[in-house]
């Protein structure tokens, strides 16, 4: 749909998009300009002359804008574990008669690890209860406090029923999270039509923000003025130039606010976010599906081997898929070798993005062939494909 | 010293250096590479191969060389708010039987902030015990579970004893942290010789790692592993890639990381650090006294109305200093406007920051004349230096 907006390095079919996303071609102009004409010529100015202090409201509204979120509502900042411990300790305030988070074994673990050590800093007795992801429905009971979950599962893209689950949980009480990492950017999300109280997300695999690029938080707007902050920060006071040493939150989104913010990630991200305007999202969640289908009937054609671990009904699925793969380190590096990049996940899982912004049926269908012919041809086999990195 | 090595507006006093540090010349290139070499070309391979994710690590020791740290106990990551949340918590819990936090009015209020809402959010009886700066020694007693002081008062310059402050509270069985927002890069810090338990601060300030830089923590080697983490983070964990769903910390410093490090930041400070290559802190010491004690000279005898804010004995003061002025705001727009920037602190005192890699004497004594002016002949009276922006 924009592929000539992104600079994806000749040879290359970059399906590793759900966790980097590549770089577009208006980031280098932009963040030069932020280095030079703000960072370098305005100095200490850059924070009024270019609006460095209000970007985080305001890419906060351009990526609400394209997840149903009511402008206002958005704030952008910090790491998406940050976002996480923010979101969960608003939501058990709401809620502080119940002692029960429940999430799911499909949760991206930083979310779980960030909720334990919520609970253990609270030390008030409550339970993380996390259960298989099909048997959420049935474990939203009155003693939850909280429902946080991953719109879509890292590894299967198996896609959680967002209405459906947010409606079951707040007819019990249950306030709800969402965590929208593998969503924003890659399905159709509106928040404001769910109901949900919060979600979070990040910002550099769909959104190509960037390695590092900041998170976001969202709060439903009836609500933001009754969140009484954990994190507690100096650009989330009513007045942070003002000084005082008690701390006040603003009013509105501003109070999820923390530190400093990173402009020269935020001067990217808001270039990278320009590859979106004019998209449809319904559009482009079609096209995706069709990359998907398309990627899956090839490989259970030509790898027979290789066992679809996705849901089978592309409306269940995120814009991800994976395929459980016997040697599946082995497989991805030599699918990267070749120029397919993917990544693997323990124990066995070999994943691919559909990312429709960059790729297109003819890639497709190139993944495919080279996929088809390192099984065939046992390419995985070759020793410099066994070595494992740190980061896989 | 090393004023080549920065870009400096044409015309510019910078003398805000802390609160932004100016752009390094070598950060243009070094981030250029990082986004086409790195993100451009190597995309998500990035991780391993361009050494992204031991950045935080990598970062740390070499600011931790230049703080007397010993390596393996500093990492980069987060804000400055969210490193204070993650230290007092940490500390906290090394005195679980004590209820009081000490610190001071001269601290940065984010600090404060971020204590009261930790303390808000543990819930368990905690009380923050805010006094004057010169009766923080007095009032370290044995009920005090923590004391968190910020090394020099962002205001005024002012200078606490770092070593016998620590040696107080230690006697006593307090855990000490400090924040040394205005002293890295300012002033000789030594963390191993205090042997306080930790230590946090930012790097976009007198390290010109750019305007929202990540933040440090630093922890007793001893201690590391004693740390269970607040903020418990997948990249904090012993295993990230092995995505288990129990959080266990890593061993060492890396468990004080929390999410994704924010590479462009990290990138763009890496190269900043190379400016400090063959500096001796004690050399920039002399240099920074020498500055502003011409700066205080020159100002007394040319600008009667100022009274000096900060500690006339200079090895009581930081690397800045602020003097009491009447319509404080006017004259420090006027003195921006007439090329030499510092900046302003409610309710009536102007800030200036010696930083001798790019200040020297000539600098001085050219802002000297231009503030002199700017009082005989009331240059701050044109109407457009009064009104106020939003930050200032």
């Amino acid at each position: 749909m924009k592929k000539d907006l992104f600079q994806i390095p000749d040879g290359v079919i970059y399906m590793d998009g759900n966790s980097l996303g590549p770089l577009p071609k208006s980031v280098p102009t932009r963040l030069s300009q932020t280095v030079h004409d703000e960072w370098g010529a305005m100095l200490i100015k850059g924070w009024n002359d270019a609006g460095w202090m209000d970007m985080p409201t305001r890419l906060g509204d351009r990526i609400g804008a394209m997840l149903g979120c009511a402008n206002g509502s958005v704030v952008l900042g910090d790491t998406l574990s940050i976002k996480v411990y923010q979101a969960l300790a608003a939501a058990l305030n709401l809620n502080p008669d119940r002692r029960v988070v429940l999430s799911d074994n499909g949760n991206f673990p930083s979310d779980l690890y960030m909720a334990q050590g919520l609970l253990n800093t609270l030390n008030r007795g409550h339970e993380l209860r996390v259960v298989d992801p099909d048997k959420v429905l049935e474990h939203i009971t009155s003693d939850v406090a909280v429902l946080m979950l991953t719109h879509i599962d890292y590894r299967s893209g198996r896609m959680h029923d967002m209405l459906a689950l947010t409606k079951a949980a707040q007819d019990l009480g249950v306030v709800v999270i969402w965590d929208l990492a593998h969503s924003a950017g890659a399905v159709p999300v509106d928040m404001g039509a769910s109901g949900a109280e919060f979600a979070v997300g990040c910002t550099y695999k769909y959104l190509n923000g960037g390695p590092g690029a900041p998170a976001f938080i969202y709060v439903r707007p009836d609500l933001i003025d009754r969140i009484d902050p954990s994190l507690s920060g100096w650009l989330g006071h009513d007045a942070p130039f003002a000084f005082e040493l008690g701390y006040r939150p603003a009013g509105g989104i501003d109070r999820m606010r923390v530190g400093t913010p990173p402009i020269l990630q935020m001067a990217a991200l808001d270039a990278a976010l320009d590859v979106w305007d004019g998209v449809s999202m319904d559009e482009l969640r079609s096209n995706s599906i069709a990359l998907s289908e398309r990627f899956i009937s090839g490989v259970e054609q030509h790898c027979p081997t290789l066992t679809l671990a996705s849901p089978r009904d592309p409306q269940l699925r995120g814009s991800q898929v994976s395929f459980q793969c016997e040697n599946g380190y082995a497989v991805m590096q030599a699918l990267i070798h070749h120029g397919v990049v993917g990544d693997f996940r323990a124990p066995d899982l070999i994943r691919f993005g559909f990312t429709p912004l960059y790729l297109d049926s003819g890639d497709i269908d190139q993944a495919v062939d080279i996929l088809a012919r390192i099984m065939r041809d046992n390419l995985w086999q070759d020793a410099k494909f066994q070595t494992r990195s740190a980061v896989t």
